[in-house]
């Protein structure tokens, strides 16, 4: 499971985001920001079940360089969350067009209730998860096979990284560039975003508020 | 210049962010997502110099709602920062807009290199302000009249606000809806955002960077 770690240091990551209606800005914006300040040690590329713009669910659109379909796999797969993906979840060319770019990946990764949708693909079955902890219940209601934990700000295993809400698709869209490159670099983004990187997977204030 | 405490409770805040080109990500939607989550409390309009889709420094696109010429002011108006700035803060027209724009809203709101753009217009001279802390003596040298505080989470001047880099954005929005709303508001966001808020305005780990 450990395939990431071969890629050369000399290429550079390719991430992808997968967009949708109704997406969490900063589940997308916010890793987006990390990967970005690897400079030409990263590419990035927008992709939704449609080229174009995608309304976020606070308003605001992004803009899907390319359609799910033309994609291939990525070195890293972001899969925010947002109130949007109780309707992701029930499409299904788009959940396959999902689970077939996951399987092509390196690395995924899910912010939020991201790790809902990449769930629902069953590709988190029997591994070890975690999710917004507002609506843990919820999300762990949908998804009984998986191993959620309840206090984590991010889990990892095998090739799959999930995330608590929101803001912490930041730490861990760091803990994916440490994976990849190394503590160093990553400490190097957190300062240059001038971003207080909670570098612990168990640091989680938030887990008391799981319901 | 307390105007800003003035707008009825009962009206949601309309937030203004002015995109351009090489736009710093989170700069922009790091503030925005702290916003959206005030739900039908806040209204969210993206500007630039045309609509459309505007590229932001790490690749993704954003997209603009509206033209600048289209829109009168906001009751917050954000200007984020980015490598873009030192193209943005040549270009007359842009900064005429800009100037209208923040003349003209109630509470005007940088972010990082924004407050070079900001600074720019003039309308910062006499008053205190910070920026991002590694280009820190570049954006001063831009902007002599301005008094830069060099060591500040974000800065608070009359109906001015702003704030240190990329990352620190978001701690300030959470201190203008504490301020337009009140602190219960803003701890409640975020939390509902997973963020650990650094609410004194005079942390600044990130200071000893200054160059």
């Amino acid at each position: 499971m450990n395939s990431s770690s071969a890629i050369p240091s000399t290429k550079p990551i390719h991430v992808g985001a997968v967009i949708f209606d109704q997406f969490e800005l900063l589940d997308c914006y916010g890793p987006l920001e990390m990967f970005g300040l690897l400079d030409q040690d990263a590419r990035i590329t927008v992709v939704a079940e449609t080229m174009g713009a995608i309304r976020s669910a606070a308003g605001p659109c992004g803009m899907a360089d390319a359609a799910m379909a033309d994609a291939g796999g990525f070195d890293v797969l972001l899969i925010p969350g947002g109130i949007g993906t109780r309707t992701a979840m029930a499409n299904a060319p788009f959940m396959a067009e999902l689970k077939r770019l996951a399987e092509a990946s390196r690395i995924v990764a899910s912010v939020c209730t991201g790790s809902l949708l990449l769930a629902k693909t069953g590709l988190l079955d029997g591994r070890k998860a975690t999710s917004n902890k507002r609506v843990f219940q919820l999300v762990a209601g949908h998804a009984p096979a998986v191993n959620w934990i309840a206090q984590a700000r991010w889990v990892e295993d095998g090739k799959y990284f999930t995330s608590s809400g929101v803001s912490a698709g930041m730490d861990m869209a760091l803990a994916v560039i440490a994976k990849l490159r190394d503590r160093d670099k990553a400490l190097e983004i957190a300062s240059r975003a001038e971003y207080d990187w909670h570098a612990d997977s168990s640091w989680d204030p938030f887990a008391s508020a799981t319901v």
